[in-house]
């Protein structure tokens, strides 16, 4: 398409013109130095039936005590042979225990606090300049999308971000019942729940599953349903089969400049750009290497 | 879960005090009045290889020249056999001639004019009273989501909004290929492109298909697209066939009822109402009868 647009417009002087800075063009020349590796210890690895792979960056700064559960639960391999038993679409795709039967392991924090939001002391997060509906200021810390208001900071419900399924309050949920966001941002939820991490890669696998037609999006027989295989973090894979990732810090001139050509595209395509940005579609890109998908 | 939330606080007073008023609740009291009848010369019905429906509104009020031409296109039976050829996760599901071959039929509008804003004036939509970041102020006109500024406003890039494909600029496509929006709404679209609709039945199908793995996701073996049976404006079916769409009225008391249960939400479940709503949440609830799906 590029090539389109400079064979549309391809005058002279048009050729000597500096070359046009887009998302793309900014990830393709950001140092490596820009690029932070995730410690494999936050990487959440969901392999399901059929051979594909769901990483998950955990947030130990905004829930570390359902993060620990989690962390226990995938340690005592409590996941394996569950299933995911829910897609609603334009809303979440849910995994855990269909039938609400299965034991958990010991040593779990149960209940779990209300780790909805913490002090946004501590962190620095670059804000966007541009106003959210939802919160005072909004911005990205840790390769996450945050909101901010009156002193306290949250993880915003964007696409992709995952968070605990509960049932009413004061029950705050385990970590044995996850969701992943996969339509709308439902930022309705936020401080209302544990969100626990955000989907670095396989999103397309979940949100392309078939939408369960019993209440909730639930699947209506169990056949319906996904297998999981086994849910690990990323250390306790063998050595070849870990996925490693890295996030563009959100502190580094590559991330402020991604930023700044997102929300003013001078790519061709563009007629007018939005001269703004949402948290969600502002969240820091991510690269692997290993077995990071299917 | 209501249900087990009345059980936990089960005291006397409790029971006697007024029902929560939740956007379920507001829906269920609405009275048939506040529900308008969608003409069905302006549902556009799409009826995909193994049954699928969906059902699209369409919106000539603000790109009339190329809903025109997808009229047309329908009229003339051009999209039938052609298929959905990409899918790309978090962004869009596009269909149409995937070979670009198939010649259009006479009487388009071709090249359309850039329908991407329109005056404001004459829209008497009910403003949302929460920021945006792309927008001076938003709200729902006609059942769709619109943004405004200066004078002039656009249909806002949601989950299921339609648009039309085109490639560089000044070409703005003709409504020969089209897409829905199955992700994080792609706000910076918003005023680059001609938005036609509004997917009000069948997303579930769209956002359900596997993702294609070539650029742009469109998919990389022709026997991976999903056939296209027929389009048609719902009064060119047979009458057992046709869909019947309502939608909320926006200017209704039950839509301002709506809005304000979302935005401030009663139900058990909810510990912290976000007290605001974005214009992707505000979509107005539609209802069907016919065959509206599958």
């Amino acid at each position: 398409m590029l090539a389109l647009g400079v064979a549309c417009g391809a005058a002279p002087a048009a050729l000597s013109a500096p070359p046009l800075v887009t998302p793309a063009s900014v990830l393709a020349a950001a140092p490596d130095a820009d690029w932070t590796t995730i410690d494999p210890h936050d990487l959440l690895v969901i392999d399901l039936a059929g051979g594909g792979r769901v990483v998950i960056l955990l947030a130990d700064s905004f829930a570390p005590v359902h993060v620990g559960n989690i962390r226990k639960l995938a340690a005592a391999h409590w996941y394996d042979g569950l299933a995911i038993e829910r897609v609603q679409d334009n809303y979440v795709v849910q995994w855990g225990d269909p039938d609400g039967k299965k034991a958990l392991p010991a040593g779990l924090t149960n209940p779990a606090p209300a780790e909805y939001d913490r002090p946004a002391e501590g962190l620095p997060f670059p804000l966007l300049p541009y106003p959210d509906p939802y919160a005072k200021a909004v911005g990205v810390s840790g390769g996450l999308p945050v909101g901010e208001d009156g002193g306290r900071a949250w993880l915003t419900h964007c696409y992709g971000m995952v968070g605990v399924g509960r049932d009413l309050n004061p029950d705050t949920g385990t970590g044995a019942e996850l969701y992943a966001v996969i339509g709308t941002p439902p930022r309705a939820l936020d401080r209302n729940i544990a969100v626990v991490g955000r989907v670095l890669r396989g999103m397309e696998l979940l949100a392309a599953l078939p939408r369960g037609t019993a209440d909730l999006g639930f699947y209506a027989k169990p056949e319906q349903r996904t297998e999981i295989i086994r849910i690990r973090i990323a250390t306790d894979l063998p050595a070849a089969d870990q996925p490693h990732m890295q996030v563009l810090r959100e502190t580094s001139a590559s991330f402020r400049a991604w930023i700044q050509a997102k929300a003013n595209r001078q790519d061709t395509f563009f007629v007018r750009p939005a001269g703004a940005l949402d948290v969600c579609n502002a969240m820091p890109p991510v690269r692997g290497a290993g077995r990071v998908g299917m």
